[in-house]
């Protein structure tokens, strides 16, 4: 069987049969990030690989090749609420490339890394046929404080960070080549994102947040992730999604639906978490804290599976991925 | 300018400049790893890119590629004196590869992982035009025991573990296809190499050791550039260089210069350290305890460049690395 035929969940699926998992191995393969016993602490790592044409559209610069591979891994250090300690790249280049495009690139890392309150700590540069860039990211957690993807229970509320759809509507705009026009908050949702790291941070202090997962594949797909892995029903109320203001606008105008990047679209690099819902307060107080606006989008109950709350109706909600443009 | 026409140091040097260094990363870019520090120990992290094209010679394994990426990393760790605490990998497959080479790349990993006493604790998977795997080591180390490349000290004695020109070797009959028979051992060093972990573990708590290296740019490569960080002169006794056995019949069975293999071959995945001199009964405990024969090659003097002593007279060592074979 090919690789094209197997979805990434089977290959997840077969890297945690094959792979062993050590004594000091808290977390292993198939969370958000790894996470490694150090005395009482956690070491959480993570690994991500773009590759160019897969991963950045047409017209990305390098300096934003750099800052979405430095956004992808801290994005996952941020779904364990981990404090990032730093990022190493190994990139492939064609040896034809000039070599003001690897300081741009190199330029973009620092920026993205700093920006986020960490450091780009070595790397390796080596030929390649495309351009890929492979990051690993690590960061420092309290070892009963980490947000796996496992322990949403029922009765817990679901909620997000941020508006979701942008960064998918901005990739659409980039490869259709529509007219972008009052719709550079798009474009820029795709091409420069963000890492919610101080929000993961503050959501693992709260002491009610029993779940996380960055989104990245869609809010449908992880939403199924985080209801496979902690074993729970998720209910969704679709009109609570909160949806990038942009969004709705864009998808009227072109004819597409806006589900499909509000739900199926990937990239937001949004938080997606789930939380007690016994201390109102405390919640308030947690979402405050972490800066970011949080909405409360829907409840965990018994069971399993992922619907959607919509005009009185409950819906099963397609359990379908973002997929890259290649 | 291209990146074919400026060197990895030219490289590493453009990095240094760019990436800010954090005021906890006590090492940063260009030693064989990265230092962070958490609490009272360090955080030890490196990557590696490996590419099928050029990394890979013809005949490998998935198997192989999968151990030798390990070895990569780990050897990197131990050439810092770290202890291991895990492997995270990023593959870059084409789509139309057979999941069956997955799963044997796979297996690879979680073997040689082991092997060293380690664990693969996550990765991702992409799609690429070429095989390339992109791995991160991370490890734990004291912080006043940490191994680098700038601290051999004039007075200091230059000692490798381990025999050196196998690998290359062993490369130079899969590329020419030469007749293998009764030279197995080379192909191995080059298709399974081994990591020197528990060496560079017991390197470091010795006390004695100043600085290393691990051997994978070659010899005089290597030699160089603890030359440069460490701002000393190297002299090294040829003689002494300690030869895989079936090197020098290899070279002169076909016509080769041993040197190609013994000084400027690469990936033989030794350590190249230097240590104090003041203490033989220490220094022998050390050479015991490492389990790996350890061989004293030469001296650290005030001053700069390698030196090679050959009959009576002092060379400078050619400053040359080795050559991946894309």
């Amino acid at each position: 069987m090919k690789l094209s035929d197997v979805g990434e969940r089977a290959l997840v699926k077969l890297a945690r049969r094959i792979c062993k998992r050590g004594p000091g191995v808290r977390i292993g393969i198939g969370d958000d990030a790894a996470a490694i016993d150090i005395d009482d602490k956690c070491l959480i790592a993570t690994t991500d690989m773009l590759v160019a044409g897969m991963h950045f559209p047409p017209g990305t610069s390098p300096e934003q090749m750099g800052r979405k591979s430095v956004v992808a891994g801290l994005s996952d250090l941020a779904a364990m609420g981990a404090k990032p300690l730093g990022m190493l790249f190994s990139v492939g280049l064609p040896r034809g490339l000039d070599v003001g495009f690897v300081k741009r690139l190199m330029r973009g890392m620092d920026l993205a890394a700093r920006m986020h309150g960490t450091w780009v700590v070595g790397g390796d540069l080596d030929e390649s046929e495309e351009i890929s860039i492979a990051g690993a990211a690590f960061g420092i957690a309290h070892r009963d404080k980490i947000l796996t993807r496992s322990r949403a229970r029922p009765g817990d509320l679901i909620a997000v960070t941020g508006k979701l759809g942008a960064s998918s509507a901005g990739l659409k705009l980039l490869l259709g080549r529509l007219p972008i026009d009052g719709y550079d908050a798009l474009i820029k949702a795709q091409l420069e994102p963000h890492a919610r790291v101080r929000e993961g941070m503050a959501l693992a202090r709260s002491g009610v947040v029993t779940s996380a997962i960055d989104v990245t594949d869609g809010l449908a797909a992880n939403l199924w992730q985080l209801s496979k892995e902690s074993r729970v029903k998720l209910i969704i109320d679709r009109k609570r999604v909160p949806e990038h203001p942009l969004v709705r606008k864009f998808a009227a105008e072109h004819g597409f639906n806006v589900d499909d990047f509000v739900l199926f679209g990937g990239e937001d690099f949004e938080l997606l978490f789930t939380m007690r819902p016994r201390d109102p307060a405390r919640i308030k107080r947690t979402l405050a804290r972490a800066g970011a606006p949080i909405t409360v989008i829907g409840k965990v109950l018994r069971g399993k599976g992922v619907y959607l709350e919509e005009g009185g109706m409950l819906l099963k909600l397609p359990d379908r991925g973002y997929e890259h443009f290649r």
